[in-house]
């Protein structure tokens, strides 16, 4: 789809400002509700094998989509209302991990880049 | 800027495959994952009022938008793992939100739509 | 030791009133603070197969301690702020679970007791 | 009651252990089990006030001592697996807070004590 994180966002805002949600929404409460649905969204997988989470997202597509984009549009707002760019905020990212992960050191490793 | 949640994607999943990270990657570790972020972004609000929560944000901004964007990189990762589209997902979250949340009903108001 | 979960909660009650903590610590927070601290002891194994993590307590046992410290101060805590009493809210629990999980079901497996 | 964590705990790997269980609870997997239920918990509470949060604890009271245990119960198995003495990390905590939170310095105050 060719929505942009921008026009997700405005989508979103939208929303919540028609319903006057901002008194509710400050940078905490936002932080505090993303932990909570990233909470619902490991419920999936507790004591699961890597193997069966691969059958749970086969089972439960819908009901993780469900919890992703619970997780998604919080992140999308709060970032909004804290006056962060998330599409810049990945970009640099993703720029810091090229250079703290580089290929030839993090290939096939699972360690953290303090530890290559 | 002009990124969309794909083509964020694609950067995404081509650095982690450059770097043979799909063997670590399934659907279980991502959630995982996510939660540690989340609970690393939950970490600068500890104990502070909402009031404050806004000086720390101007105070943190970076640290903030760093951790906020560590935890969207893995979820559009995790979506793609999972053969979800994210970007769609949204917005049937915000088509079944606008049901369960009628302005008329919600307006000004905390309650979770079941208790409305 | 000989400290029962009660004897343990008066000290860290006292050593919170003496410090007129109570201001902050209502249920909200209190339970904020836990997830956040779950999230730090989760930390030490993202990424990491279960092989691994044996390994990485060893080599991180002080650290794990005390990040299972903080979450145990936190939750007796609370309980007695909440008016629970949590040794006999375990019992109840453990009690659940024996109905719950039947050893000629629940034997070897991984599900969930609504599974089995 | 006269339970300590340790007659707890032996009671707790007890249950695991008739079940064939150890195989599923390295510290790991307790980890990630302990960050779910602490989600769990949080869900209570997201979106409300502090004060609301109190009202919440009348409400709910059972549920939430339900969740509590969950996490507790946890917590003390995943110590015994880790061969850490919970009783003795909580206490050798509450010395390190005392020396971190001198009461002249964080009397009323919600600053963490490397910003007191």
């Amino acid at each position: 789809m060719a929505d942009t994180i921008d026009s997700l966002t405005r989508r979103i805002c939208a929303f919540c400002d028609e319903r006057d949600w901002a008194q509710y929404h400050n940078p905490k409460e936002m932080a505090v509700a993303i932990a909570a649905e990233a909470g619902e969204l490991l419920q999936h997988f507790v004591w699961q094998s890597n193997e069966q989470s691969l059958e749970r997202v086969s089972d439960r597509r819908a009901a993780i989509a469900s919890e992703m984009a619970d997780v998604a549009i919080l992140l999308f707002e709060m970032a909004d209302r804290c006056g962060i760019d998330l599409t810049q905020a990945i970009t640099d990212k993703l720029a810091a991990n090229a250079e703290r992960y580089p290929v030839a050191k993090a290939k096939g490793s699972n360690k953290k880049y303090n530890e290559l």
